[in-house]
């Protein structure tokens, strides 16, 4: 009797020892993941742990470092300013994680956004992505879908630091039958206000090496994609001078794919940050400043009117609009009719736009 | 013989005088013609002349006049600003005057654009119609139209002076089995920085006078249809405080509906001019031109996302870009996550933009 309650409290105390020991790994695992993280992840560090194995779970976790890793770097390079992070809810489903670094010493406007988002797809939305090719069999028009990605846009104030876009996104939908469509899609692309040929070779060389890892034939495939995704119509010029550009990716393998996005979105830091460095100090004038904010009118125009992913947000029902438009410039500016004279420096850089080069051959 | 000749030589003496004198008319009548109008009109004044009952040429006439009443009332404000006018030539057909007066004292960028084009309707454009409930049998996807208006959109300077917007337009489409179909639309609207109730009353209660003479259904009617159409689906706000707005208009009859239009295109300036005059000499503080500079970010989210005339505009072939476009604000900006302290200037006139307000009852 004595000696049984005696080995059940002993066993009892190993129990608790050993699930103490067991929380307190878990507790400085979450502690360590909330530090390298901007805030606690949508689905919950538990959750994600509990489904380590599987994709949205490491895609998530992939999403919050490079978060992470832009902020960080931004951060260091403008030490005045900092990012204010929000975490937010959507009623039908997810959240997300957005930071903003707003009139900086060196950043107008610079914002990285995760969001994880999940629910009843409309149909204007399943609409718009039958248009391109996917067929999703429908039940009463609703598709159960997942949603996940990191998006950035980084304004800088000096017209001789570039603005830089990247995205990565996972996609799910259920079709009715049980079936399973996922694609991946993402991409990373640079607008300067002028041209500087020995950064635009070296933003597209980092690119094409994270990309060429994989498969040699991605870089120039997506380079093209990126060529003709950021076409201004209406203008006739593309927003940039691209970079690259990719969406439905479903092949070869989840695996494959999963790892060919991790490189890219690896190579964001390297890619940009030197440029930001190089010419975050250069000098500029009122004229050089003046053509920037033409420029980024015309930003303004190519999201508002084009962009698949800001239409797409602002028709998704409880989309946070703040995330979304965030992509958009402190400020801008339209002229009626500017021209630049010819041969100048802001001729050279329309001729760029109008005519893409091939920067790393 | 002698007289035969002298007769004739008389005759064709006082037939030389009678046409010289009719072409000194003529000349005297283009003359004065040219001297009210911005520029040459589109399809000529010869044209004009041997056509003046059709309704086209009386709208041309009207689109034309209003145009140069409207950039003299504006010009005379800012005396030390002048329009450039811009006349182009459509390759499709048509063209336009285009009179635009930039970075003035008190206009920040005036546009007033006069557009009378003519050609095949493309399939997408048809589309567009039809989803609006016009029905129309195409033949091989292509339809004769000829659309002429004038629009114009105002950005002052000064945050207590609004900004605001007018057009009147007529559309005309040949079927193929030769009947034609035919409408009007147009609409003026107040976007202001601040709320300025006198203001909005006499803005408002000017365009119901212009209705009022008509049917007094117009005027309630048409107010809703502006508040509905100007509407920022997003940021769950409209664009400014309304004022009128209709399209399909074909009834009672071509004639009546021309004469209601007459009356609101006189009606543009003694509803906006006495405004701009009341207020361009108000003193403000940095912090409601930075508030001016956040409304003009929402006129460019609405004009490029929303506005049916610019979209149409865009996807139009060979339509001009600079006539389209010079409806956005000189500057804009976007800042992250801005909301007005409660109870502010700024605070109150975002709850009249969220809940319209009936101004003349």
């Amino acid at each position: 009797g004595a000696l049984g309650g005696l080995g059940l409290a002993l066993a009892l105390g190993l129990w608790r020892r050993q699930a103490a020991l067991a929380a307190a790994r878990e507790d400085e695992e979450e502690k360590e993941l909330r530090q390298r993280f901007m805030a606690p992840p949508v689905s919950g560090l538990r959750e994600l742990r509990r489904r380590r194995r599987e994709l949205r779970s490491r895609m998530e976790l992939l999403i919050m470092e490079t978060q992470a890793e832009v902020c960080r770097a931004l951060a260091a390079l403008d030490p005045g300013a900092s990012f204010t992070v929000d975490s937010w809810e959507r009623k039908e489903g997810g959240g997300g994680i957005s930071c903003v670094l707003q009139d900086g010493e060196v950043f107008e406007k610079a914002g990285v956004n995760v969001s994880v988002v999940s629910g009843l797809l409309s149909e204007e939305a399943a609409r718009q992505m039958r248009s391109r090719g996917k067929s999703l069999k429908a039940k009463d028009g609703k598709l159960p879908f997942c949603a996940m990605g990191v998006s950035s846009v980084i304004h800088p104030k000096n017209p001789h630091v570039p603005t830089m876009h990247f995205n990565y996104r996972y996609f799910e939908i259920e079709e009715p039958d049980g079936t399973k469509q996922w694609w991946f899609g993402g991409g990373t692309d640079l607008t300067p206000t002028y041209l500087n040929e020995e950064d635009a070779i070296h933003f597209h060389k980092t690119l094409k090496e994270a990309c060429d890892k994989h498969d040699l034939k991605l870089y120039p495939k997506y380079k093209k994609w990126c060529d003709d995704y950021f076409y201004i119509k209406h203008r006739g010029e593309r927003r940039g001078i691209g970079g690259i550009f990719f969406d439905d990716m479903d092949s070869p393998s989840k695996e494959e794919v999963f790892q060919f996005v991790k490189s890219c979105a690896k190579a964001v830091v390297p890619c940009y940050i030197p440029i930001v460095k190089k010419h975050c100090h250069d000098s500029f004038t009122p004229e050089e400043k003046l053509w920037q904010q033409l420029r980024r009118g015309r930003y303004v125009e190519f999201n508002l009117v084009y962009d698949r992913g800001t239409k797409f947000g602002l028709l998704t029902p409880g989309s946070r609009i703040e995330s979304i438009l965030m992509s958009l410039p402190l400020t801008a500016r339209w002229e009626y009719m500017h021209t630049p004279p010819e041969s100048s420096k802001e001729a050279e850089i329309l001729e760029v736009l109008r005519n893409p080069k091939d920067w790393v051959h």
